[in-house]
């Protein structure tokens, strides 16, 4: 993980691609439909139903900020990267929405989520009126074709990870129809990477970086989601609820199927047969936590997480990168991995 | 109106490019994630729930034709206009779906709604799927820059036009936050005119034809746009339930605030003050309907709709559109609007 620090604080990165976005994406929104902007804005955490300011923080502006620092390792400006920030942004907002609808999900960062607070109708359109405003950004770039490309690539991806997502929650625990931990990587890579990767590798594009260099950004993105999102699952069974903000064993007890227990169904022995048994009857979830650590499955997300870091750091070798620019997209990097391992 | 009549008839031109078009877009859901596919299959009347083929006929196929007769406008062979064709036709069942959501409406062509029979989650879902193919399809032509931004300001403009259909529900029917008949036609045109535009302009951009030529393709489209949605709204009232599919006064019932009623309202005399108390009053729909005959709203959707397809004439007036696919237009255009007045 060393290769992975850098003198640079990852904050002050996000801080400053965030900065650098933020009066662009302010505008963007702000060519919405009135009603359906404010929804939008509601969701960046910039105003409270009915418009008056609020003091919510957002989001960490992640993807935006891969898009600034590909622009950046291409030699460009950070400025250069911006449109590609707003679209991924965009997108990222719009697909926090409409999976809030389809997860049923009424909360999120501490706040009613757009659909508990303006209704599931208005919450579909709004998600819809951030996705079309995201193609309008990017169309309007001089990028051309690869950027719509390379952004309809990953909304395709998105789409289909959110899909397999919903229906592994109606397979079962066993058996030949069971959830396979290769088929959760596919489905992290959809859901979660393909939008990293595409922040990154568009910032890259705008930036003028030639076409390897965009499509190895694109593929340590999608590592890093993978990565990411193995890291989540483990922190939703034994992170600490007050830095969380997650309900203790949530993911247990509505039966998600994350990394951890499908590393600890996959492993031999009597405590993955126990786990087995335990999940397909009444939930126990402190039971299964202790069973699914029992089994492995703690231990093997750490280790599947640093294999995606590897294959990130194999993304990244030998490229031409301008150096600030690797620094800061290591420092980025690590710590989005660091907070679990 | 004798200036779109034609030789060739209008159902003969849909089911023409109809044939031409519907391989692509059965290869473009074939594409999908198989769930969400089987969904867009439903929508398209392909199949029923479950995926065993269906005997249901969709829907008219307009938006598709338009852009095969775009392209044919160009001097082009139709197929140039497929990639258009099949963007346009996914964005419309996108739209149908989700607006299905928001209105609440369980039946569409004597079919439950995807989100009555498949859930509302699943339908989002679906909806932003076929969003993402659309942009998918059109990126993959090389048709550039230019048809993303026909398609992108068609997007947002479909989405604006459905925000502003959802407020006017909320609206009052007189004093000054009452719905003007100019903030209708605004609506009309981004709802249902932005996405006719769109395909016939992309159809014409893709199959070579000059920027003027696609300027005025669009411009028409949104002017039939304005024109199919008030002649729809005179059928909602007066037309036979049998013919139309639709219940009886069903859109006086919900209180929808459609042309004719805002035509009435905005006619001086007895019979407009009598309305206005009628609408604010419980609904008596029958009795509404009388009463906007009387204050001129039934005559005003005819009239309005005459103007449009008179703008649709002379947008089309001089351009150099070959002869064929010039006729096969205005056979069009002249079903669409004259299947009402």
């Amino acid at each position: 993980m060393t290769a992975l620090t850098s003198a640079v604080a990852a904050p002050e990165v996000l801080d400053r691609c965030r900065a650098l976005v933020r009066p662009a994406l302010r505008e963007a929104v702000g060519r919405m439909h009135p009603w359906v902007g404010e929804m939008a804005a509601y969701s960046f955490g910039w105003c409270e139903v009915g418009g008056r300011p609020a003091v919510v923080s957002g989001g960490k502006g992640l993807r935006p900020a891969l898009a600034v620092l590909g622009a950046e390792a291409a030699g460009a400006p950070g400025r250069a990267g911006i449109p590609a920030a707003v679209a991924v942004e965009l997108v990222h907002a719009f697909s926090l929405l409409h999976d809030d609808i389809m997860d049923g999900d009424a909360a999120r960062r501490r706040r009613p989520t757009v659909w508990k607070a303006y209704g599931t109708g208005p919450a579909v359109l709004a998600g819809d009126a951030l996705f079309a405003l995201a193609v309008e950004t990017l169309a309007a770039t001089p990028a051309g074709p690869a950027a719509l490309r390379l952004l309809s690539t990953a909304l395709g991806d998105l789409v289909r990870g959110q899909a397999d997502d919903l229906l592994f929650a109606t397979r079962p625990w066993t058996g030949p129809r069971r959830v396979r931990a290769g088929e959760y990587r596919t489905m992290a890579e959809h859901k979660t990477g393909a939008l990293l990767g595409c922040a990154a590798a568009l910032g890259a594009l705008l930036g003028g970086a030639p076409p390897a260099t965009v499509a190895a950004l694109d593929r340590a993105g999608r590592h890093l989601g993978i990565a990411f999102q193995v890291v989540d699952d483990a922190l939703g069974i034994w992170g600490d609820p007050a830095v969380t903000g997650k309900p203790a064993h949530g993911d247990l007890r509505e039966g998600k199927k994350t990394f951890p227990v499908l590393a600890a169904l996959d492993a031999e022995g009597p405590a993955a047969g126990r786990l087995a048994a335990l999940l397909e009857s009444a939930q126990e979830p402190a039971e299964a936590a202790a069973l699914i650590e029992e089994a492995g499955g703690r231990a093997a997300a750490p280790a599947e997480a640093r294999r995606h870091v590897a294959a990130v750091e194999s993304a990244l070798a030998g490229l031409p990168i301008a150096t600030g620019a690797a620094d800061d997209l290591r420092s980025l990097l690590g710590f989005l991995v660091r907070r679990d391992l």
